[in-house]
């Protein structure tokens, strides 16, 4: 006989499946929520019905939003002849952070790996090159991860834009020491990156 | 102009509260749900609304519960003469997975924390003392955590019911070392407590 509630395991089940969570923090979660965080859960409750009700691909860059055009993409302000390719969402709120950048964005939702089937097609890239058919476009910043996945899915993107478009300047993030952190505390990828790409002073 | 929806901020702010998440992981589990696991998130969204509209307290044991009675409570083949006090309903999962109990359980839902002003009465202890005035009860099982305030906890409630039933037995999981670790890499405190709580072989 089971010790436990069919709904509360099965509750703990589906956010044990959800990233970053495992099976105790998913239960503890969900005793939090239940007893004294009773009224976010209900909050949450309404928000994510609202969300799973309106949230989409944005049409022109593919990020998550609750409207056709995501806020940037639809803001004239934005400059629309350079375009930041990135792996995630999270990427754009990265980026919108450093407050470094005007452009757009297009996101991936994803990155490149052979070994999991995933292509240059199943990362929707035909939407980014019909982006580019318009001649709008000047600048396509890559701007994924400085991985093995990360990098390769530069080089496939870049690759693919250079062929049809060579007129489209096609830049990568730089790579270098991190903010904030001392030489001899620095990775060593990236102390050699610092080195190689040094700059005149 | 924000750059992102505020349906989607929302729903990441409410995540980020949850015990264990923060911003960024609330971040990266709003996008997985809305994209790859919207089936998931569809799932997740009916049983959390099933959850809070039919999830609460046990008449009994306190614990979280759909029925009026937890399952343990509604057993008739557990032994009823004995009561485990626990701190949260993710102990009795502990309990439950040891095989080594077949008593009833009585759930804090907390621990006594004069910092925070939990004290026995805003954990619900007279429950537990009106369960032991039926006289049905033989043994207490103090089995709070050995922390500090597990500690005070276990006390407080020994204190409170051998002062009101002197005839019930009250006792406390044992403290040693733990199953599977070399005596070399446990904790002083277990070592201490292996020694000073040895028992004739």
């Amino acid at each position: 006989m089971p010790s436990k509630d069919d709904c509360l395991a099965r509750l703990e089940r589906l956010f044990a499946e959800l990233p970053g969570l495992g099976p105790r923090s998913a239960s503890r979660l969900v005793t939090q929520m239940l007893s004294e965080q009773r009224e976010l859960a209900i909050e949450l409750l309404h928000t994510l019905s609202e969300a799973i009700d309106t949230v989409q691909h944005c049409e022109c860059c593919h990020t998550l939003t609750t409207q056709s055009l995501c806020p940037v993409c639809a803001n004239p302000q934005r400059d629309h002849s350079t375009i930041c390719v990135v792996e995630m969402p999270a990427d754009v709120d990265a980026i919108e952070a450093s407050v470094a950048y005007r452009g757009t964005y297009f996101v991936l939702m994803g990155r490149v790996n052979p070994l999991a089937e995933v292509g240059p097609e199943q990362l929707g890239i035909q939407r980014l090159l019909d982006r580019l058919a318009t001649g709008e476009v000047h600048e396509v910043v890559m701007a994924t991860s400085f991985t093995p996945e990360g990098e390769t899915t530069a080089h496939f993107v870049a690759t693919l834009i250079k062929r049809k478009y060579p007129a489209i300047r096609v830049t990568r993030l730089s790579r270098g020491l991190p903010a904030g952190v001392e030489v001899e505390y620095t990775d060593p990828a990236s102390v050699a990156a610092a080195i190689i790409d040094r700059k005149v002073q």
